[in-house]
């Protein structure tokens, strides 16, 4: 999947909406824990009931993993299932993962050939020869962290050297390593301002936007400041969607969760006369 | 386990070695190929060769990830055979992870409480509360990444402010969030002459030093400029052991090549009068 048909399954659905899978066994609904494989059980009726308002899905690998080779099958039914039944929707791994060349390759080949994700997110700390063997993937794409969502962002993020904070330099120095068509980054909305500033940088990338709802981002603004002539955004929703009720209709609320965002979006879409 | 704890084991076995399971199946002996888990065979057969020798395994995740639910069943075979068979010896899961707080207490769980692990790598860009979670288990430890071996080290860590490189403030900032009981950095071997600013920094933290051997660092330099009164220091080789050979046995082999660098090890604590 290109950038190209990314902007097309965008103005499809009239969506920028990215579901976030972080299926914690703790917060599903009881009566789904019978089954064999509660965790994938839950992701699915999320899917049926949200793909219509959503152009990607982005299971949290922390909360599958933490469930050792049972929590890995979820996770590998769970994508499996969305590739098989909505081959259209984009499916990030939400690893953060980056190492030397020969381990990255490794991770690599974990999401996005044994498995069939769209993308991974990465982390930039080790540098171009962490990233690049993700990038190696055909049709596969990176998404980098550069500004993260949360209070430690504070503590190396915002550093200053020669003018340039790291999020600026890492988004500067990286955005060589790939292309728009298979590098996007991580922006956390709760710094939407900060998105004027990001644009001047990447004008053109894709940004995965989290923190909307439960970690207090707005959308109105990330749409004000951050979308592009492509959108360029994919924004991220998980607690408030998967976990807005926890009762038989599930499913139907969390559908009706997405659709909220997704009309709100279309809203956005329309100012920027992109639909 | 704790500083002392490990400073003990040291003095016991005369060696400061780590050796990293890279247990890539492409690499291991065919005759393993028939087993029905190989990669834990071949861990197996390994550990009992080079226990002897060795304070610390790292088993290297991303080399059991690739292979889905069964290499993380293999992952967990391993780790619980070390605990069970020498439970005196140091287990590190090479993760690279780091999330925002309530993803990062799911991998925290994943390695340090549903697997028996007493470290996991952790990435510091994120900053402090992706860190915590993981120091909040009792007697269990985070290695930082501080300084990696590899080249695109120079893209970020190298990077300057008020005379300070990024990876001198990510040791000067974090070592304020835990204790020299369960945080220790990865400083590659690579740059062994880095050692002697980082222990202005960290002067008492123990360092998890790979680069050894295959990547081309020099463990007499490492010992020169790295070692503290305690040690302070854990070397890492994976290929050079684990690799040596791949006939009949190879596990024989392995124990011979890890004997060498503790002989070597041996000598320089010898030097320092630790033993």
């Amino acid at each position: 999947m290109d950038y190209l048909k990314l902007f097309e399954s965008i103005v499809k659905k009239h969506s920028f909406l990215c579901v976030g899978l972080d299926s914690e066994i703790d917060k599903i609904p009881s009566f789904l824990l019978g089954e064999k494989d509660p965790i994938f059980e839950f992701n699915k009726r999320v899917i049926d009931a949200t793909h219509q308002y959503t152009i990607a899905y982005k299971p949290n690998v922390a909360f599958y993993e933490c469930y050792g080779a049972k929590g890995w099958s979820s996770l590998e039914s769970t994508v499996n299932y969305i590739k098989a039944r909505y081959p259209e929707i984009f499916v990030i791994a939400d690893a953060k993962r980056g190492d030397i060349g020969n381990t990255s390759k490794m991770y690599a080949k974990a999401f996005l050939e044994n498995m069939p994700f769209d993308a991974i997110t990465v982390a930039p700390y080790m540098g171009e020869d962490s990233v690049s063997p993700f990038l190696a993937f055909k049709d596969k794409w990176v998404v980098l962290l550069a500004l993260t969502s949360n209070k430690g962002a504070d503590n190396f993020q915002y550093h200053n050297e020669d003018g340039m904070k790291l999020f600026e330099r890492v988004l500067s120095v990286s955005k060589k390593w790939g292309t728009i068509n298979n590098m996007m980054y991580v922006v956390g909305a709760t710094r939407a301002e900060m998105l004027i500033d990001i644009r001047k940088i990447v004008p053109d990338h894709f940004l995965l936007v989290p923190g909307v709802g439960a970690q207090g981002g707005s959308l109105e603004e990330v749409a004000r400041y951050g979308m592009n002539k492509k959108c360029g955004l994919l924004v991220n929703s998980s607690r408030g969607i998967i976990f807005a009720d926890n009762g038989s209709d599930f499913d139907k609320v969390a559908g009706e969760k997405a659709k909220e965002m997704q009309q709100e979006m279309e809203k956005y879409l329309s100012e920027k006369k992109l639909i």
